[in-house]
């Protein structure tokens, strides 16, 4: 498969697109990036590394960054971790209260902000250093040292997190949030804050198409849990755009509102996608195009 | 008509009544109340008061505190207060997020939990020392001196209160909250922690009997206003059991988890009742009792 | 009280309002009707008649018949009736159908279209001759013989009524409805379909009003029930704006999308108004208007 | 793969398995079914069979032949069924009219029933003799002429279906059925009324694995379109517990009330299980269990 000829006639393409969808506004350290911006880098099971456009420029990952959270939780707890969240798809907006409250605060799954709320709470309780060994957990799995929080979009979230805190305070009245509401949202407001590139990305998200095991060869999950947060992802991971993105492209995959995508081919490759503009699902327009047009193009898809 | 004789009797009654209903247990400084008191006093639209049972010893008068804070606020803004919280009955329970979610942070009224936070925020913001000053107002509409909030209880409730935690925040992320959610939680919890007696309740109510004068003469409301909030505890002072006690009792009122019931019937009387022990909706059982059988046995209701 | 007076005011003051709302759509036989009329008639308990505008026209009730077909039930089974049939305001449009899952096929009024469809389901079983006797039934309460159902309404209320035909069946599916879809909605189509001028709409709900007699004397329910229907208009009688209908007119009433209300001040009199404009809740603008200066002009209301 | 060791292995597995879950009971003629019946076949891409148990026995196919009616639409209608019903899953039971009401009419997906009967409408629009032509497609897809609705089956469902009606009812409201209503539902529990053994389930859903061609080699949908079907199975084909399905399982299928089951695994094989006892959300005990064994023993999961 020639990924680079692909990949290049993928980016003529998107630069002929019309110029749909908007920039994130809730969180207004995110509001200023360049809503122009569009990188796409996909890493081959060999190791093979193709990129395109603004692929190496820092980006917010925000909830992408929940695929990798349950993956260390997964690691500690395994299937312990579903006896406080669940495995179904929401068909609720990603930030919903109410299916919360017809389900007892146990949130359908780990991808909307609630499941992603207990998940970090599970992290909390389990890591001695939380923000920090989350941190080395991210650069192991990247094999990139200089991944970090941007503080300043983490203070942002923390500005104007109304709704999360709502999540957090309705979950802990059910029980199901152990730690302090401030500490959890805290850890959270961070993990969303991390800032990687394309690369960096589809790097970290190379375990998932390798049967657990990280680019450098280190073993993350089993071989069966990696099946498993695939399918959820799969599932799940466009909040309730998830069938379409499934129905359309047919990769697991990790959205976020920074306009970042991670996604991947179980035994083929890892890739990810930035590209700033969201639907109105909160989705980026222009990613899930890309990773549609690289299925049709290599005719490679799960199904 | 002999309210002396019909309230010994509705005392007589009430003790052979079959022991129904549980104290409180979401708020633990009110769980440790003795669940067999019962007490009831009425006082006339020309002054005459009527206590049984245990109408002169002290209780958390909780929700109940909603008909005052509503009336507080409706002095100072008028029908603004509408803009930011509704009319209409909820036909959900007193502390859903559902509905606020669907209706986008407009409350469906003041009587349930978001509602009441809409409206403390509104005198966080018009009061210059906004514990002081309603505390100072219910001094005055009840012309007792002593009434004082329990800070024991406002801690307690602060201690346990993530699910108003949880409202406050997702009110706030709708921009329905003004002030710091902290800030309002803190003069809510106060509020509801007020201590009064059925007598100093009854008193306390009194203008809603007595066309927005107090006792001591003092014009709380015009006489249209005051009508307007009768009409609001008509259709919603009893969360989703207000229906059937419209039905049943057919006078306005308003029920607070600490067992207490203010209720009135306009150019009559005023009348407050106290039962910890709760329904399964949570009002007071004896309490619905005592009122059913007050208009049963005097004829008098607003239908 | 000069209730001519008051009348003849009321009658200019709409003349001089702006044109709001639209005709009902949904049925067509009733998008024909002239959209400008209006006519409202007031009976007092001593039996004095006061007319304005077009109040000896005939119109559609439609949802007003729900108050007299559940006074029917009502004396014949009692407080059996709520055992099929809440009396909780719903909070929700009147044929919404999402209420109705999540409590199991028990409609939270019989004001609302599933609440009315199981009194008349009642009916049905109770009836020999359920559209004959109803009939009847009417004529006898309005003491007016020439009172008969609209056909071609009723037709046109079948042809298009796929969501009430929804909701049979829905409520059928639980087990609360006894006698055949079918027949059910037939008759359901035929109390709607009754048409009555102001004048006998005010007549047909003076026993309301007279603490269960009608006009000429007949006691159709006892003091104690009247007062609980009463009740149940005032919290459910205009669907989810019955809190705001409360709070602006106080008065228990019913309205009906043909534009017709009938309301009462208990022991002083019944009223009718009808104007076929609607608001966006689906009731009448400028009958709730009327009706609110008339309390506000008389100072008559029941809080 | 020896998929027949494997096969022997799940069939020992399954009689060691604790009686779990009920025979579905909302059809009368359903739930006399031999609960302890059990059968699985597995059809090799090259067109090897493989059965244990009763896979040589009729059972009632019911929602899966959801999967069938929607091939049909979209072989007709292409991209254009989803502008009447979506791509999304539920998350809400297969019967729920909730979701319906909030979406205007428009079904989440083909697989709930309200999406089925919009996919049945379609057919009975498209098709000169809707029931018949669907049969022989039936036929075509299974290579088996002796494939037949069930009349007692379909009668069943027609005197007990009010659910369904209420759906379709609704449905019409939103102006989302063109057909009669009750053709619609003839149709549909026709359909639903279909009976095959586990061989010829698992030969119907030959295509669905073989790029959109039959065991006989007859092209029913474009390779692409299949991987869409594949994708909306995957998503939604077991109701609200259709990630737990893709979780453990991890293939594409569908699931009916009878107990059947039709899978798949895109390019190696179909496979089909029956056995009547049902979860309580609807889904066969048992069926899952010998898929969830069927991939963890092959280790061939789309994963």
């Amino acid at each position: 498969m020639n990924y680079n000829a692909i990949l290049q006639e993928i980016h003529q393409e998107t630069k002929a697109l019309p110029v749909i969808g908007n920039v994130a506004s809730t969180i207004p350290e995110l509001a200023n990036v360049d809503s122009n911006k569009f990188g796409m880098h996909l890493t081959t099971i060999d190791g093979q590394d193709f990129g395109i456009g603004d692929s190496n420029e820092k980006f917010s990952i925000q909830s992408v960054s929940k695929a990798l959270t349950v993956t260390l939780a997964f690691s500690f707890l395994g299937e312990k971790v579903w006896e406080r969240v669940g495995v179904e798809p929401s068909g609720n907006p990603f930030n919903s209260l109410v299916q919360l409250e017809y389900e007892k605060g146990i949130p359908r799954n780990p991808f909307i902000n609630a499941g992603a709320l207990v998940i970090a709470d599970m992290l909390v309780t389990h890591l001695e250093h939380p923000k920090e060994d989350f941190l080395d957990f991210i650069r192991t799995i990247s094999g990139c040292d200089t991944i970090t929080y941007n503080l300043k979009v983490a203070q942002s979230e923390k500005d104007t997190g109304f709704r999360n805190a709502a999540l957090a305070n309705f979950l802990k009245s059910f029980g199901n949030i152990e730690n302090d509401v401030e500490v959890v949202l805290d850890f959270y407001f961070h993990q969303c804050s991390l800032e990687m590139t394309c690369k960096e990305l589809a790097h970290s998200f190379f375990f998932f198409a390798n049967e657990g095991k990280t680019k450098s060869g280190q073993q993350i999950l089993t071989r069966s849990q990696v099946k498993r947060l695939n399918a959820l992802m799969q599932t799940c991971g466009f909040y309730d755009e998830s069938g379409e993105f499934t129905y359309k492209v047919g990769l697991p995959g990790k959205s976020g509102i920074g306009g970042g995508i991670g996604a991947l081919f179980p035994q083929h490759f890892s890739v990810a996608t930035w590209s700033p503009r969201l639907n109105e699902k909160g989705n980026s327009e222009m990613g899930m195009y890309a990773l549609e047009q690289l299925t049709t193009k290599t005719g490679m898809s799960i199904f």
